[in-house]
Order: structure tokens, then C-alpha cells, then sequence
């Protein structure tokens, strides 16, 4: 008897499953845009079972670039029923061979936030304009440089409902930009990230504060910096590792974020 | 067509959240229980509906007491289907008057740990003695001095899988203790909380760090002390305010912790 009910219990659940993996058929291609005089190409993603406007998302990778670790984040976006697009800011082609290149690349942008910003805004550009995306509802994502980006892209006052930032550098060269954001934050942090110093938190929670952001910062216990980044290997102590848990945690706290804002 | 469709969605819907009302039927009752030489009475509510062992969780009240404030959030995570026991840190019968008999009874706990952790224990022991209680499953949770004391119970080395304090004070006087955590620990706490200083919390992660604890912190901006409290007001000048989108935010998480934990 109980047999019996587990059974067509099973098959019941295999049902739902079977719906559900029905409905996250992605669909996905390369985009080329224009940011000022760089053309760059991104990746578009979304599940083609869905109908109607949809909010966008916006996911910028880490230094290495554009590559398929970032195109996995993208993917997974797209599950929760995002139109998401995985910006490109080295540009066509440009994809950092080793660590030394990608600290080239990511320096530069980082040290000119006026081209970071024009960046950030033409990949947004890109959602803003697809006609399956609700341009009332816009976020930005992203991990390392990438989150730093996606902040950056909100203190130049783009449209934004939400920006998450996974192990991303938060403090800021001109914090009194903070007077442009319009979207909700959310800092997901390496608890013992080695590249962010006490201070750069102190002065982004300053910035922050200062002009009446909402903003929300979660630190994760036992994480350093790339806690997302299963390529990142498992040795805290060379201050970049990937950390399940704390993975597995972060996803979740955007789920719920993006599902509270957009 | 539209209108019948969405006629008939309503009525789907309808009967869904009556059902999941039907599941919710609280049964509570006041348990008189022993602390040392103290008589307490907390409150214990359940889902009658649920059936079998199910994991247990304290809440622990504020300076005031136990309240109906505190019955009220018992309540509420009792809706998540736990067995959820609210101690009574006082007394039976000793219900402070206002802010001074308040401050009086916490600050004698506060500064006598050694007492603290007996009568955390004592309400513990309520919950792993209860029969609808799996004993491997038990969380503390508290808000203000009740989340203190709920770390304050893992810093004993009590049983449990998980702490979820509520703004509660983190730092500790003898931070060695923190060897003795075997809980997970979810600190969530408002970023403009003037009761816990930089350096509280500075002391509060370097425990955790030192210890390797499992821990995370959730800095909410915007937020003071208090911040889940309806009867605290709105007016954060005054140190202690209620912030709906914190106490909404902070609620999730732990429901999301105890998901994971229990």
C-alpha cells in the first residue's frame, strides 16, 4: 500500500520534473554592439518557453574576460526566466590569454572609470533595446572586475532596479557618485577576501550611507576573493578560492534579490 | 476569455492558500520549566497538522521579556513547520515594566555569561526533551539580547546546528569560548546600529575566524538597532527603529538558514 503511493508519487514528481525542464529550453547567441568606437561581442540568453516582456540582467565577467565560466552564470540567469546578456568589455576577439594580460585589461578599465562606465552602458544598451526585455526592469550582475563594473555602471545613474556584486572591488575613486544611484545593492563578500582592505568596505558603506542607498552587504565566513569561481582551486590561503558553500549561498541571496527587485 | 481564465486562477489560487491555511493550525502553551533554582514559563507553539519528529527552534526575546512580540515571531516560525520553544530568561512572572527594569534584568545576564548559558540551556533542554523535537535538529534564534544569548548558548557548546541572531550584541568577553561553536552562525544586523561599535564586530569575526566557525554577516543599510521590532517606531535617530524592508529581508534569510541547516 505504501509502496503504491510512493510509486504514483514518483511518478507524479518525474512529471513536474520533466515540466520543468521543458520550460528552461535556453536559447542562446553572440551579440556584436558598439561601445563608442570598440565593437565588442556578448552572449544573449533565454528561456524560449517564456512570453512577454522580461526583466533583464545584465552579467559582467571577471579580468579573464568574456569566456565560458562567465557564459555558465549567464545560462544560469536565464533559468530563473531572465533575458540576461554577457557583456564584453576587452572587445571582439580580445580574450586575455593568461593573468598577466587580464590585469592589464582589467587595470586600464579600472583606472579609467569615464570608458568603464561608456561600456557598462552600451552592454546595457543591448537589454534596454531587446524587445522581449521590460526596460523598467533592469539589473546588474557580476563577479571580481565584473562587480566592480556593475557598481560602477549604477553610480553613472543607469535605469537599474538591482546590482549584485559577487567578490567585487566596492570602494570607489569618486564616492560622491553615489548621488546617482537609483538601484538597489546587494555585496556579496569574501569575508576574508584578501584584495578588499577593511577601509575599501569602510568607504563603500560610507558612500552608501552617504546618499541614502539601499544597500545590503553580506560577508561570508571562511571565503576570500572568487568564492564563485570553481576554477579558482580550493587554497584560501592564496587569497583567490573557490568555496562551495558560500557559492551555493551568494546564488541564493541573488535569487531572492533580483526576485524581491525586478 | 481572459476574465474566465482569470476567474478560474482565482479560484485555483483560492483553494491552494486554504489548504496551506488548513496545514497552519498553531497549537500553543505556556510550559512552566526549571533554571537552575529559577522558575520560567515560555511558550511553545506547533503546526498541529505536521506529524513525526520535526527539528526544534528557540527564540529567545528581547530585554523586555518575553512578550507577545516574541509569541507573535515564535508563531511565525512555527508556520515554517519547526516545533519552536520561546524562553523565558527572567522568571515566571517577571515581566519588566518598562525600559529601566528592562535594562536592569539584561545587563545582570549580560555581565553573568555563566548564568546566561544555564538558563539558555535550560530552555534548550525544553525543546530536546520534547517528543515532536529531533533532537539532531535544533536552531537558537533571538533578537537583541536574545540573539546575544543565543550565541552565547553555542559558545557553551551546546548542541546545535544553527544560530540566527536578530540584531543582537556579537561580541563576547571571553572569545576563546568560540572553540566551542558547533553551530552555524547567521548574524544579521543593522549597518547604522549604534549599540554595536566597529570594533564589536571587528571582535565578533575574529572569534568566528579564529575558531573556524561557519558564520556569515548581513549588514543591512539604513537599518538601526531593533530593526524587526514593529513597536519601536520609525525615527532611526533614536538608535532603535523599526525598517520593514530589513525586517522583511532578515526573515527570509533565516528562513533560507534554518532551510539549509535543520
Amino acid at each position: 500500500m505504501g509502496h503504491i503511493l510512493a510509486k504514483n508519487l514518483g511518478i507524479a514528481l518525474a512529471g513536474i520534473l520533466l515540466t520543468s525542464a521543458a520550460h528552461a529550453k535556453l536559447v542562446h547567441k553572440q551579440v556584436e554592439y558598439k561601445a563608442g568606437s570598440l565593437t565588442s561581442e556578448g552572449y544573449l540568453v533565454y528561456d524560449d518557453a517564456k512570453t512577454g516582456k522580461r526583466p533583464g540582467v545584465l552579467v559582467t565577467h571577471n579580468w579573464l574576460g568574456l569566456t565560458h565560466a562567465t557564459e555558465k552564470k549567464a545560462d544560469m540567469m536565464a533559468e530563473l526566466g531572465y533575458v540576461v546578456f554577457a557583456a564584453d568589455l576587452y572587445g571582439k576577439g580580445i580574450r586575455p590569454k593568461d593573468q598577466t594580460e587580464a590585469g592589464k585589461l582589467a587595470t586600464e578599465l579600472k583606472t579609467d572609470r569615464k570608458t568603464l562606465r561608456e561600456r557598462m552602458k552600451a552592454a546595457l544598451k543591448v537589454l534596454q533595446e531587446n524587445k522581449m526585455v521590460n526596460p523598467n526592469k533592469l539589473a546588474a550582475t557580476g563577479y571580481c572586475f565584473g562587480g566592480t563594473s556593475a557598481i560602477e555602471l549604477a553610480r553613472s545613474g543607469a535605469p537599474l532596479q538591482a546590482v549584485v556584486s559577487f567578490h567585487g572591488g566596492l570602494d570607489s575613486p569618486t564616492p560622491a557618485d553615489g548621488k546617482n544611484i537609483k538601484a538597489k545593492i546587494l555585496a556579496l563578500h569574501g569575508a576574508d577576501d584578501p584584495y578588499e582592505k577593511p577601509e575599501d568596505l569602510n568607504a563603500f558603506e560610507k558612500e552608501m550611507r552617504d546618499n541614502n542607498v539601499d544597500w545590503q552587504l553580506v560577508k561570508f565566513g571562511g571565503a576570500v576573493h572568487s568564492f564563485t569561481d570553481e576554477d579558482a582551486g580550493n587554497d584560501n590561503s592564496k587569497g583567490a578560492a573557490y568555496n562551495a558553500r558560500a557559492d551555493k549561498r551568494s546564488w541564493l541571496d541573488m535569487k531572492n534579490f533580483l526576485a524581491e527587485t525586478l
